[in-house]
Order: C-alpha cells, then sequence, then structure tokens
C-alpha cells in the first residue's frame, strides 16, 4: 500500500543508532569510523524524522490512525512548534483546542453521521434498510478520520490585536504543527468540510469568540499514504514575470 | 544586537564537520569515538540548521539582508519545500513568482517611497526641506526590506480546482517556505502591508487572475533579529474545555 518510509516506533527510534554504535565500539580504528560517519547521520536522520527535508518530503495527510495515546509531551512540543509560526504584529493569536476524551470524539463522529444521514431528501425518505445501508456507508467512510486518539482545533482569537490578520496567522501556525507532528512520527491531516465548522463548534462549545482554522486528528499512522500525484516543480516558479 | 546563533556561510557549512573527521581519524579508537558521536551530529545539525527543532526555533522575521547572491538551486530547493506543504483536495493552487531583477525592486521600492510619501495631506503640502527630510526618513525605514537579493511573491491561482480553499493554502505554502529559506540560512519575512497588494501587482504586472498571499525577501540576513518577546506557550493551549 505505501511506498513511504513508516519511522521506527517512539521507542526503538534510536535503535539503529545504538546498533552501529556497538559495532564501532568493536570494529575499532578512527578512520574506519571517520568513513562510516556520513552514513550513520543519514540513518540516524531518516529515523527520527528530524531532518528538516525528510519531513518536508514524507508529511502526509493521513485519515486513519492507531489507537496508541501520544504522551503530553509529544504534543506540548508539537504546539510549542506551532507557536513559533509568523504572525502580524507579534499578535499570536492562537488557541489550541486539544480533544482527547473519547466520548467528546463519539459526540462529533454521531454529529456527523447524523448531518450526512439529515442530507437525504426529508420528502422523499429512505425506506428503512436503505437507510441503514446508507448509515453503514456513511459510517465506514468516517471512520478513519475518528480513530485518532487526539483532535487540535486550530483556532484564531477574535480578540487578538489584528484580528483581520489572523486570517494568515491561523494556517501559518497549521502548516508549523503538520510538521512538527511528522517530525515526531505522528500523522495529521488538515480537515474543513468533513468535520464542518458549525458541528466542531456546537459539540466542543467552542465560543463565538475564536474563529476555527481547522481541526486535525493526529496519532500514529496506521500506514503512511503514498504521495498523491503532484504536478511538475516547474509549474508553481514564474521567474520574473507570469 | 542578536543572541540567535549566524549560519555558517554557505561554503563553510561542514568545515565543523570535517575539521571533527579529521581529528577523528588521528585520535584513533573506536570507542573514542563512539562516546563523541552524538556531539557531532548535534553540531552538525546546529551549524547546516537542517534539524527542524533548531529551524523552528530560530527562524525570525528578517528585514536586513547582505547583498550576497541566492543560488538557483538554494531557491528551487525551498520552493520544492513550499509546494509540498497540505493541500485542500491536492489542487497546488500556488505560483511562487521570484524577482532578482534590480530594476524590478527598485521600482517595487520607488512606488512604495511614492506611496507614503503621497499620504501626507494634500491641502497643507509640506515645505520643500520638511518634504525632503520625510522622504529620508521614508526610505531609511524601508531600506531594510528592498536590501534583499530576491523576492518572492507567494500567489494563488483563482482558477485552482478549489479557488474557495486557498486562503489556507496559500498561507500553509508560505510556513513551509520561510522554514526551508532558514533551514539554507537565509533569512524572510511575511510582508502584507509594508509592500501593499496593489502596488506589487501593479509594478510587477501581476494578472487579476492570481491572489497574492504575501511578498517576502530572501537573503542572508545581516544579523538574526533576538526572538520578540512570547506569551507563555499555556496561554495557547486549552485541554478539553475553551
Amino acid at each position: 500500500m505505501s511506498t513511504t518510509p513508516t519511522p521506527a516506533p517512539h521507542s526503538t527510534r534510536n535503535a539503529p543508532r545504538r546498533a552501529f554504535l556497538q559495532t564501532c565500539a568493536i570494529a575499532g580504528t578512527g578512520l574506519f569510523l571517520a568513513n562510516r560517519l556520513s552514513a550513520e547521520t543519514e540513518l540516524s536522520a531518516a529515523a527520527n524524522q528530524s531532518d528538516i527535508w525528510t519531513v518536508f518530503k514524507t508529511r502526509r495527510s493521513v485519515r486513519k490512525f492507531k489507537p496508541d495515546a501520544v504522551p503530553e509531551a509529544d504534543l506540548r512540543r508539537i504546539l510549542d512548534a506551532a507557536r513559533s509560526a509568523p504572525t502580524s504584529g507579534n499578535q499570536q493569536p492562537w488557541k489550541f483546542l486539544v480533544i482527547r476524551d473519547p466520548v467528546k470524539i463519539a459526540a462529533l463522529e454521531a454529529a456527523n453521521v447524523e448531518r450526512l444521514l439529515g442530507q437525504s431528501d426529508p420528502k422523499n425518505p429512505l425506506p428503512e434498510d436503505e437507510k441503514k445501508a446508507r448509515e453503514t456507508k456513511i459510517r465506514n467512510r468516517l471512520a478513519g478520520y475518528f480513530s485518532a486518539p487526539v483532535y487540535i482545533v486550530i483556532l484564531t482569537d477574535n480578540q487578538s490585536t489584528y484580528p483581520d490578520y489572523s486570517h494568515w496567522d491561523g494556517p501559518l501556525a497549521a502548516g508549523y504543527l503538520v510538521l512538527a507532528a511528522r517530525a515526531l512520527g505522528y500523522g495529521t491531516v488538515f480537515v474543513t468540510d468533513v468535520i464542518p465548522d458549525a458541528i466542531t463548534k456546537k459539540v466542543l462549545a467552542i465560543p463565538d469568540r475564536y474563529t476555527r482554522v481547522c481541526i486535525t486528528p493526529l496519532g500514529v499512522p496506521v500506514a503512511w499514504p503514498d504521495t498523491p500525484e503532484k504536478k511538475p516543480l516547474e509549474d508553481f516558479i514564474a521567474w520574473e514575470t507570469i
């Protein structure tokens, strides 16, 4: 399914390095080790994904998660990175609402199933068995999105210093957040329509004072998806004139 | 002025590593080297800034640049990273207009000086000497912004697949871009008002088809500015309720 290298589980992240160090200690000469240093550094970077170029390249939109809990220290590290994004006039308008309560996550999912079921034509109600089949289909479609142990609602505060500039600041922090999560081996996906703004605000009782940028599940991916097909780099660059 | 470590110039980026390798080759035993590997890896990451956590921490808004040219390979690498940002329905709506022509950069600056001079009350024109003093002040204020060898106008295409979603996609790519630039030792600043949209579009003849996200100068900073004062991390996080 996936051609993207799956990062090592967190606890074994430094295993290749440890193994290498043991080999080195036995092997002996300084020259031997000096020749191998480059490969070791690259290997280490690939395993823990702290190499920014690897993170850019391997960050994916993930839609199916393992149930493994995310340590609070990792969440803080990710949010600390997110809030280091550029911000207009240093206003830092962000709030990160972190949801780990399974009851709340289930409520979000239920509200979404309801919404999609409600989209059938009320003048032509479906027969009971068709309705059931439709609900199953909807539940299957949404299941992956609601399989994560953590949800982060990225918000901006309308009472910030320059609220008219928050439409830039918000996604900037989101971009940082998804990269930081990837660096620690977690998947995310920038969700807008699949879990609509109105439902998020209602179910999670978010005051009008806040504008939602997006909501993202966060957790260890079941698998890292393949890279979607992309346009060639040259299509994006205009040298001097457009 | 600056407490942020200034990255090594590009050509000498791996110098500490090379020096270390030479020391290693002379020094001899494998065990000695194994004990030093950790420190070396960290040093190497700090020097070339490819460690993502270092990049998050040391990315700054830079407003004064050295005239050093930026190799095209570096620009391509930065833009390649930028276009790997999350994008709605894989639409990839971005265009990066790269300006290196000094004539165009000077025209942008002149148009901005004009704009700011024009803001004085036309009913009460300033005496000639005051006007001159005002112009000097304006030029000094803007000079840093226009000292970079490269400007990148980040645009989204209104004819993309889902243009209503580009207001997220645009800043997401900008966030990636400023990090990638920092990783290669370049400063950027997400500029909106200082070089207004209308002036950018007029001077650079950008068709209405494109929406500007921002314009950023890009170059080697004269110095990396200090971190602006930031709110504590806890102010940004809401656990379960807001």
